[in-house]
């Protein structure tokens, strides 16, 4: 009934995580879900989002509770979706949400990243920079990896974070060094300003972009969305209403007809990049689905 | 961390539960609680509401997910408003729920009801009803009550149930002997037609309805509205939205400059009943600023 992160950290393994995920994305996309816009609190020193939702016609629903004060925190329950009876509280203390935010970043990377990866450019140092880069291992061959951030100290904690030691990671100060290195490119911070520019990014790039998932945050300049040959988002709804899309769509760089769901592009292959030249980006901003997926298999692993 | 029903119910007194949704209302009204939209669920079903917010400057926030399949059922989670760590789980199986909804009614008749309550008149048989006529009974002394409900079987067990055995109860299936019989009304169902009529309210009374709490619900015919004296809310912006006041509002029977908020008339005294012939009503839809007075309450006790 009541699981603490040190039961739920085993009962999942990151390919699995992944393919859950992808399957969400395209349940999501074909209209099986029911998943209402997401709810927040926000506080003087944090926020939290409380994010709900089920799949139509399966057992349980799910709802999440996240928030990021000095650090991430989360708690996922799930309900009989015939009785409303508790059935699990996850006290995964934020890893779940970590986990299925970077195995949609991997998602992302799969469909969407260009055949040969020269280097992956990671944006940010914090835990979403770490499980996005423990993803993606599993979906590229790639290990070569540059890490931007502002301190160092976060810097040499990252490039020697024992989860990584497979990568081989340089640290850098001047995102430029970042962008003209790498061709698979993952934001992860909390920036209310853009940190990426149309004029750094090389033809041939994909970004994928998970900081954004509030008003007030924006990691990429408007521009970079009218550059881009092809855009995916987690959610339309979600992303044009709080992701960098937003941004874009308020500055008139984005028409929404660019737009498709991660989802629509897992289901139709033709969606997908059509040559490694073309620039590429995926706003991701989380969506409940990712919850009730993971949440709902950690349960069968673990009840 | 974990508490269930068993360890709840005993943690908190009715009368104590009253005095904290009074405080809670006036909080509220006073601005100094942060309380969202709801967001809802709907299912084939039944459907489950997730309520949420804090008290400024508070400790903590609370999330309450609540639903009616084929009977209700709730949880509420208490985290710390400064790290957003999950403090308690009160897996009270809708027991809470149901009693801040009573608790509400408690209040809204301490302040509206007439003085001499000849007698109370239930619409509904079911455990709202009967939180209801237990939480009375700390606010007025008349033991006189009718109640009414469609089966003979529901009409039998509410008037021998063994909590309510300090009132003497007679059961109607016809809601005009109750309307004629009361001067203190409160309807408890989750219909989604009106129940009572304007017609056949005699002026000196006070009505109490909790059972709207959704689109689509309604016991109260909006002409009622236009009669009544005196109308308040727990929240204009809920029941002007889903409550039995949407419906009147629509069909222009309903002003919005006549409704007061429970936590306004609680604060003012010169909003109250202004003699004993006056008709006054209550829209109760359930506000989050009473999960948390509750929730905050137990945790206090147990933890």
């Amino acid at each position: 009934m009541y699981y603490t992160r040190d039961q739920i950290i085993p009962s999942i393994d990151l390919p699995t995580a992944i393919d859950l995920i992808e399957e969400g994305f395209a349940l999501y996309s074909q209209g099986k879900t029911v998943v209402p816009p997401f709810g927040s609190l926000h506080f003087d020193h944090g926020e939290a989002h409380i994010k709900y939702g089920y799949i139509k016609d399966a057992e349980h629903y799910v709802v999440k509770i996240a928030s990021n004060f000095s650090s991430s925190q989360g708690t996922m329950l799930l309900f009989s979706a015939l009785t409303g009876t508790l059935q699990a509280v996850l006290n995964d203390e934020g890893y779940l949400t970590d986990l299925r935010t970077a195995a949609a970043g991997a998602v992302a990377a799969r469909h969407l990243a260009p055949k040969q990866i020269r280097c992956i450019g990671i944006v940010g140092t914090g835990t979403q920079a770490l499980f996005q880069l423990r993803l993606l291992q599993h979906v590229t061959n790639c290990r070569r990896v540059m890490v931007w951030g502002r301190s160092d100290k976060s810097l040499q904690a990252y490039t020697q974070h024992p989860d990584l030691s497979s990568f081989q990671i340089t640290p850098t100060q001047d995102i430029s060094q970042l962008t003209k290195a790498c061709n698979l490119i993952v934001t992860t911070t909390p920036s209310s300003t853009p940190l990426l520019f149309a004029s750094q990014i090389q033809s041939g790039t994909h970004i994928t972009a998970v900081g954004a998932d509030d008003l007030g945050k924006q990691e990429l300049e408007p521009a970079l969305f009218r550059n881009a040959d092809l855009i995916a988002v987690d959610s339309r709804e979600q992303c044009f209403a709080v992701g960098d899309c937003s941004h874009a769509l308020k500055s008139g760089d984005l028409k929404k007809e660019k737009v498709h769901e991660l989802g629509e592009i897992i289901l139709n292959p033709a969606l997908r990049r059509a040559h490694d030249q073309q620039i590429t980006l995926a706003d991701l901003t989380g969506v409940a689905i990712q919850d009730i997926q993971i949440a709902t298999a950690v349960y069968r692993s673990l009840a």
